[in-house]
């Protein structure tokens, strides 16, 4: 269940990379990378993080066809795409819960600390949105907009608490992707934001 | 003959790094951070993606000299280098091509399937360009300009299909670089690039 | 004695990361990014660049809370900070001086070449800061301020100098360390800077 939902959600992060790619006016090329490194991105930067070769996706071509395809298809479908703005917000969702719970997934594999296998975890679901925005140069959005990122945390924390008091695996799985869904959801729903910071002295 | 074409490639990527660092008005050692990253950036982050230890560079430190030799040399030289533009816009093609090249068979020895084969080759001759343009705070030109990437997307699927075919290997390089070569001057020639995508309404 | 400056300038550098999210105006999950990333992305991409695996603070949970600590805890404190503004300064030389001392120390151990092990000590020491401003969607301030790189280029020199010649290795950090440390206090002192390179033609 989970590999069906990391299909479906690379596929709706590559459409929505796209967008972003459009609003800096990139050529197709363009739109194909910003689209692959919003969707395939996290996962790269986990794998370099836990030292995991091969990357991931290097062994699945067909993950990289899908997200390009699906970035360049966005080029013809765009003028549609605003109506349905909720379906991607609930798509995105899934994919943040779902890149976390992976993320865990494989740092847990490789017999890390448990802080470490949190940070795979966030590092799956959000450094695909950074790496999208630092190449489309703006500040990332996942610095700035509602929880996000600490939906990753909850959903992460909540894994590997579960986890820990030997409840099984699936229920484990499947009790942290409904919590992180509805989190987010709610955080989306109610405008649920982090306090922001503001230091405007010079400093360096 | 691909090894002495990338020195040349190599020294004319660090030289142009260098004049977008001038740019930004850089000091001398952010001109070689710089040249370095547009030179042997690509091959990094090949080596990275590929999981290809120890990444090539580090056992080449006379690489190393060449780049930021090259790019402080250009601080001196800058104001004759417009005069050579076109002699500059040659050898960026032909490192183009010879960086392709090269990421292909990294990736072909290291026994990756053949979609990665030539995310390799292209990975290798663009992301030296991505970085600089990051470095510079700046959107990737490579997402904007003539055809480039492109190139190199031609010239790894032509040297993938000549090499499946049985032909020697010299002359599929040969081949491959000839055909990307002067595919690149026609581009620059005629203004060739890709449609670009624009989407203007606010999505996140 | 090197150990406890890495970890009170982990801290410094997690402190004077949060500011730089501050400018930005980040919610404090980007604030956490940012000091992370500032303190331990020198380490992190010396590992990646020496193909150095696990990644020190993959091994070390406690400096991931120290400086995720620090840069939360610069919220509540920020107001007070300018005051200690030299004492910030002072520790970030210390820890310039530090982060290069021991790249150097984690290539020589590799057995890398001594270009490799000067560049692996910079690395260390200069690409948190490189990080950080990519994050915050600035030009690197280590490409334009007063001399910073440099510092650590003549601490790798002396340090590789000193221990060919056969010196005790206690003293030889020491005296690197002295060496450094006075050279950046000075060069803050001083204002002195590297000439900067200015290029305003257009070349792509």
């Amino acid at each position: 269940m989970l590999h069906t939902i990391y299909l479906i959600a690379i596929a709706a992060e590559a459409m929505s990379g796209a967008l972003a790619a459009g609003r800096r006016n990139l050529d197709v090329f363009g739109v194909a990378v910003i689209a692959f490194v919003t969707a395939l991105g996290g996962g790269t930067i986990r794998d370099l993080m836990l030292g995991h070769f091969p990357i991931g996706w290097t062994q699945h071509p067909e993950y990289v066809y899908l997200v390009v395809g699906c970035g360049l298809a966005t080029v013809a479908v765009a003028r549609f795409m605003h109506r349905l703005r909720l379906v991607f917000l609930v798509l995105d969702a899934m994919g943040l819960v779902a890149f976390s719970l992976i993320g865990c997934e494989v740092a847990l594999s490789m017999g890390y600390a448990t802080a470490i296998v949190v940070m795979a975890g966030m590092v799956t679901g959000i450094s695909g949105g950074i790496l999208r925005d630092v190449l489309c140069n703006r500040v990332p959005l996942v610095f700035r907009k509602e929880i996000y990122a600490s939906v990753s945390l909850v959903v992460c924390g909540l894994y590997l608490a579960l986890r820990q008091w030997g409840i099984d695996h699936d229920l484990v799985v499947l009790a942290a992707f409904a919590a992180g869904f509805a989190l987010r959801l709610l955080a989306i729903w109610r405008g649920w934001g982090l306090p922001t910071f503001s230091y405007q002295q010079r400093w360096d």
